[in-house]
């Protein structure tokens, strides 16, 4: 089966209830997401006068990005396909996947949801500034730029593999806790560098209600880059198109 | 499909097999998750002089919420539903999907074995007084029941999501790992402020038991109102009423 | 469905080349989780001079046992079930779900695999001596026995519900992860007071090795009685026997 | 049904378009995995002058090993079967589940993958010296081989379990965790000691690009001993091949 293909949405998308609440639901899954990713930030603030400089911190954080990420993906898999991500949104419209009006709507959804979860991050601490992201001393704006784009492109593949490829059978089951999972494995490995973002809509409620834009377009040139990547190379790479030889992984019987 | 509503349950439900049954999985979940909650808070006071003031306490206890509410969930799905928290059965209620007389049972059985949990920690640990839940000192009660309504909604939108929608298909498989893991996610960021309990029952055994009430009420009106509030808005937003325009996520068999 | 009944099991159970196989599995799965629960305490006697007084000391342990059981249960449960504990096992038994033949086969196959591991755990390290379970300084005997009680009826009671209940649907996908995890769970609980076995047999293996019998009881009533307690209340108080009243969780169609 | 055997493969199998996208996609989970497994050491080097001396510090490695890991599984397992590492090849070709060719496509495939991995990474850090694996001070050869055999064995006996036996029926849809999760255990245990690779090309690109070969044959000779024995054990002693006198654990439909 081709993948369907998008130029710009049928007339009447833009207004269809499918496609609001679809919206509805990225804004509200990316609200849940930043809303723990960076409130963990908050909470190691809350504890330490210098925070993140020791490993459990580390772990704390890519704990909570993890869970929350496979629970806001869970929330959200059936209703808009649980992007989150502008990122992932992005891959799939360039593997066909969705249409421009609809990574549109996504976009604007996530966006909003991670500004309103930044601001009552801001309420419910009594007025604490959110940190979002930036490279670390002694890490080059290009070291940081590569590394978004390397772990962008690793979750993107992983969101690809195991949710949006129409072969991928009872492996959707588990697609949110392997996208949640890799993110959180990803802290572990760029937290130190640059905090390791891989989510434009992620860094950027936190600089706007923190208004810090230092490095900030690395967290959205580096994840959109790498996002559209594994969205490109997935498609026309990975997805067979031709009668395999022998199968060793006997699909799920819906895929027939 | 329309929800199911109930007005107050048929009459013979009070006292047929069924409903009891379900009282006592609920009963049983909630002190299995009660137990480990709390008991991995004494585990901490066991260990330290001036306990919950690093990182890697607080991964502990939100390893121990979340995975604990994990099992817990797991062990009463097939039979209650799973709630195991009285914020999801008001969801659950506003949302149509019990009646109110199941609503009552289930309320009771989850404060019964959250008392039930919290006594036999006190004996198990030689006497070690239960802690509980409060606000920290430079929190007002304010941002501390902002905080419970924000976490339970998120909770309570991912039970939702993944265990009440009857659109979820196979992703209910993985319906409690999620529901436990975003409480997990979430101790890592309300733990420092206000102890993240987002479940009354969580909250109300361990206060019995040290006949601490100070702040009590917040771990009652904020989780019923964030709880509330999910329900209210995945039931009447997110579940689609009208055909969809088009399907990027097919559904699971069963639910044609 | 009446639970099936096993007097003795048949005549030719005891040779019959399923029964070893499981054995088997019984006994390799029970060494890859002994080799790592009490690996895992060797590993940090390596790292530290004064082990064992930390949180992240606790949750190193809480891991390693939680996610080793998880594969552990995995890799067995097609072949014997996935016990790995004689806890399991003789719930299972009381429930009426093993034969005492089959009961006694693993049994058997666990002990040995535990004391396989605890040997193979002293020749890697170059000599270490086994550590096992003991009740912590301050903390009574019947205090150990109790949490072990407990705990071990969490873990069987979640056993029982996602891996033994015939009715438990799809929910069997995530059993052993359920069952990993809640023991993760109370290893966070109970580490700091008794060790946390909820298994005789990974506490037997170490004990022998290090011939070390002191409280040693304690590993094997406690969660005997806490396993057998579980099975009996699951079985006869939790699985419905009458047709419900009305089914909010549909059950996945293969038990129909 | 008898496991398929292949000699060398068909004729066509090496041109054919499902053998290279199986290649590639075992390379890029190949990458994904020892990006974020070497890369979460470099992160924790560049926090600490003194890095690998706590347990906080082991469980971010085994966190970002198994989370990792789990997601490339995941993210082939339905291309490729998974495999990741020449360990799980060489299991699978002498169980006879994949062809001579088709294992040495993948065993190039994983050993590219972790150089280019250990390149970026060594980019992206700035120039930081890739770590990979060696025995720790006071832990002999022998001992260090002994471990990675029985862990790798642990490992690799849960792949074929969960992920290769054509009777694991809904169980697969698990295995790509409880695989990665195994890892994250044994890292708990082996790390201290020996780093605890489980895999040749985990250890290989990093220390190509480090160009460090101390003890490097024990990363070759320990996991290859112990996955191909667990293949064998798996292959011909679990894997029923007569009809089981009674079944507890039904397979899923897909199997009868």
């Amino acid at each position: 089966m081709p993948p369907r293909r998008y130029a710009f949405g049928r007339a009447d998308e833009a207004t269809h209830p499918d496609s609001i609440r679809a919206a509805l639901a990225e804004f509200i899954s990316t609200f849940i997401f930043v809303f723990a990713g960076e409130g963990s930030i908050l909470a190691l603030n809350k504890i330490y006068a210098d925070p993140l400089t020791s490993a459990s911190e580390l772990i704390a954080l890519a704990l909570a990005n993890g869970f929350a990420l496979f629970a806001a993906v869970s929330a959200s898999i059936n209703v808009s396909g649980g992007h989150v991500n502008p990122a992932v949104t992005l891959g799939a419209l360039l593997g066909g996947r969705i249409s421009v009006v609809r990574a549109i709507y996504y976009g604007v959804a996530q966006l909003l949801g991670s500004v309103v979860a930044a601001l009552l991050l801001r309420l419910a601490s009594n007025g604490m500034k959110t940190v979002g992201f930036h490279v670390a001393p002694g890490v080059g704006q290009g070291h940081g730029l590569l590394l978004e784009i390397i772990m962008t492109f690793g979750l993107v593949y992983t969101v690809y593999a195991t949710a949006i490829d129409p072969k991928r059978g009872s492996l959707g089951t588990i697609a949110p806790l392997a996208i949640g999972l890799v993110v959180g494995a990803n802290v572990l490995v760029g937290g130190p560098f640059d905090g390791a973002a891989m989510n434009p809509a992620r860094a950027f409620g936190p600089a706007l209600l923190a208004w810090r834009w230092k490095h900030h377009w690395i967290y959205w040139v580096g994840p959109l880059l790498g996002g559209g990547l594994a969205g490109l190379v997935y498609e026309y790479m990975v997805i067979p198109t031709e009668p395999p030889l022998h199968t060793h992984q006997p699909l799920a019987p819906e895929d027939y």
